[in-house]
């Protein structure tokens, strides 16, 4: 077993497959963090099942399940995979520009040291639970119910439980200390569009209308090829709420409508490029979802009746409102040091799980903690808040420290925890920039 | 700034040092960890005063203090400090042989990847306040008072507290959930022996003896060159647990007679390779030390009432048992920790210590449990804990990886921490050699 200094195990040469002790590791969801853990496992040679209640083609011909960004750090897992069929030349991006709005508007830009990319996950979940199967996975098909727990704990030595839907969901409580709030923080409208012409460089538009709400618009690859998603995250009680209640079906009109008055009020970074008749959602309904997600920490594990463990990844971990982009990630992050530790380790017990958090937890928490300090300051936008945005934008230093941020959460948290580091982490890229 | 997927900072390119926010650190104490951590700070440029009670001369004329073996892990970081003035080639020794006594003697040995060494701290710690002092570090004499804390606090943004000595040593509370016992588990006899011929390869020679105690020899490096260790362990109760209370002042003869009886009786190994007409304390009582310690974890951080940061260093936070030599190795490992977050980062808060906390105590809190777990078997002796030894002596590679893991404790404890765990890696080793 090869360890450097801080003892984290890398790959055990010593260790041939076949004298590895038999693990059968089930993973419930075949989401991000489902399909990246499966195929960790068995490129490792972990003997690993994945259940899904639904196959390739009904993903693929089902709802717009969101607008999700895989940033560098997520990516160079997927180039390690061997499941980066998305190259960034053709359908990255590769950094933000971003607008405050309000009396004295606020516009910067900022760069990623690598591109990011976002891909319809109707194409890129079935493309990943295909690249499992062809690899030598099993994927099983079908609702998990109650009774079913019994059975999947004797089959199993280490469940990972990667979607709230079914009874593991509901098994990991949330945690307190670090779920501030019971109810959602925004509003949400998010569809994926045609008729936005894509900014040279390909990039990112991240506005803030105060009092109204945010809006993402991200370069998306979907069925179509290259074609726009609008995250709306609206206020609530904003004027800009109602979106996430306004129906494409009963009236594809009066929706584009509203939608194009919402972007010529308060985007307008976005609205400059809209061509109003080709404007629209490509495949109607199915390319929008509306609602709203409470920002949750959950339990990292819990033990089944006959002392299988089972542990919680992605969403069920930990839930982060989109309005930074860092759900997959972190996802991802979480899905890959459980893989390393699933090799690394023979016995999935408490120490096992300490393991795991010890490695995971900082990204996972920070991703949590920064999103919810920003949603509360772009909600309340208190003056400090909006100075820091001002210094941020007068510094092409410190805008692309910030923008390369939404691969590190933990280096944003690092910067934004407390006043006095905000004030640090400005004065500094301030001194920076006048040794120039 | 240059981060890699984990977030793990490096030496920060973009910022010179001239743009580093000013940081005033004190260390308190001139052991290991303080010595490390000011070095490494000297390294990187920060402004570093280190407050000792004794200067060099006083050091090297004093008390031996213990008799502490640097592993692999540890030299590595001496080298990137520059203070690796003792090679292994010389002065080191390449790994352990075993002896566990009983109706059923186990005799086996393990080899390191790479050599430990031991070097008397009264060259040690003398030699690298020299070096910290010629590298245009400040160090400060005296003694420190309670009255003295307002003022330290003023001075600097940050103190480590690296000596349980004066007020600051007794702030920082025990943790109980990792400081199981109340008291000493070992009633010590700690010497450097003339008159012991080494092994070849140099060795440690590590025994037990059921109901009596352990007995570690080291190849130790001291005032006449190479000399040897001697740790009693006594148990509390045992026939030999009067080496802890025997004076050698009061006579000399008596006390050899004393120490060469229980080497004879209890640790052949050893015994077999003492020359007893040149055994002795080269200096006297001056190279004793006797009593015990009391096995603890305490508070990572206090914050001083001017609201500084003083955070635990060293025998400070962790207090080990000798018997496993890890105190000097984690205290090393803690430092050089704490100085790479101080040189990350510009404020001493919260999140500061949630970093050091991170990045220091899997390492530091396994080395404890590890070694609790080991008193305790070893004490009691219970068939399963002699069965597992039995299994490691049978095993060449088991016994290197036992052996090379005094460099992880973390690792270790992957091992020994549950009976199941334990079993697991037995057989994975048992497997391995079926396969040879």
């Amino acid at each position: 077993m090869v360890i450097d200094d801080y003892g984290v195990r890398t790959t055990s040469p010593e260790y041939p497959g076949a004298l590895t002790v038999d693990k059968r590791i089930g993973i419930i969801g075949a989401g991000t963090a489902g399909l990246h853990l499966g195929l960790y496992l068995l490129q490792h040679g972990v003997d690993v099942t994945i259940l899904s209640d639904r196959d390739p083609d009904a993903i693929r011909n089902g709802q717009l399940p969101n607008t999700v960004a895989h940033h560098a750090v997520t990516i160079r897992r997927e180039q390690q995979l061997g499941i980066d069929h998305w190259g960034v030349d053709d359908h990255g991006y590769v950094g933000h520009e971003y607008f405050v709005g309000g009396p004295e508007p606020l516009r910067f830009r900022g760069d990623y040291h690598s591109p990011s990319r976002a891909v319809d996950y109707r194409i890129y979940h079935p493309r990943l639970m295909e690249d499992f199967v062809e690899r030598g996975g099993r994927i099983e098909y079908g609702q998990i119910v109650h009774d079913d727990v019994p059975a999947l704990g004797a089959r199993f030595d280490l469940l990972a439980v990667g979607t709230g839907k079914g009874p593991f969901g509901q098994m990991f409580g949330r945690l307190p200390t670090d779920s501030p709030f019971d109810r959602p923080q925004r509003a949400l409208c998010v569809g994926v569009f045609q008729g936005v012409e894509q900014l040279d460089p390909r990039s990112v538009v991240w506005s803030a209308s105060p009092g109204a709400g945010e809006m993402i618009e991200i370069p998306f690859l979907t069925f179509g090829g290259m074609a726009t998603a609008l995250v709306f995250e609206n206020h609530i009680g904003g004027d800009l709420e109602v979106l996430s209640r306004t129906t494409y079906d009963d009236d594809p009109a009066a929706f584009r409508a509203r939608i194009l008055d919402a972007l010529r009020t308060h985007y307008p970074l976005t609205a400059e490029r809209v061509d109003p008749s080709a404007f629209d959602l490509p495949h109607g309904s199915r390319d929008l979802v509306q609602g709203g997600v409470t920002p949750s920490v959950r339990r990292s594990h819990i033990v089944l009746d006959d002392g299988t463990l089972a542990v919680s990844l992605g969403d069920v971990k930990a839930t982060v409102d989109p309005v930074l982009g860092q759900g997959g990630n972190v996802a991802s992050h979480a899905a890959w040091v459980l893989g390393e530790e699933i090799v690394a380790q023979d016995i999935f017990d408490a120490r096992f799980v300490e393991q795991v958090e010890r490695k995971r937890d900082d990204r996972v928490l920070a991703a949590t903690r920064w999103t919810n300090f920003m949603l509360e300051g772009l909600r309340t936008m208190p003056a400090e808040f909006r100075e820091a945005l001002r210094t941020i934008a007068e510094s092409p230093q410190l805008a692309d420290e910030f923008t390369d941020g939404f691969n590190y959460p933990e280096q944003q948290w690092d910067r934004f925890a407390t006043p006095e580091r905000t004030a640090a982490w400005l004065s500094r890229g301030a001194r920076v920039a006048a040794s120039v």
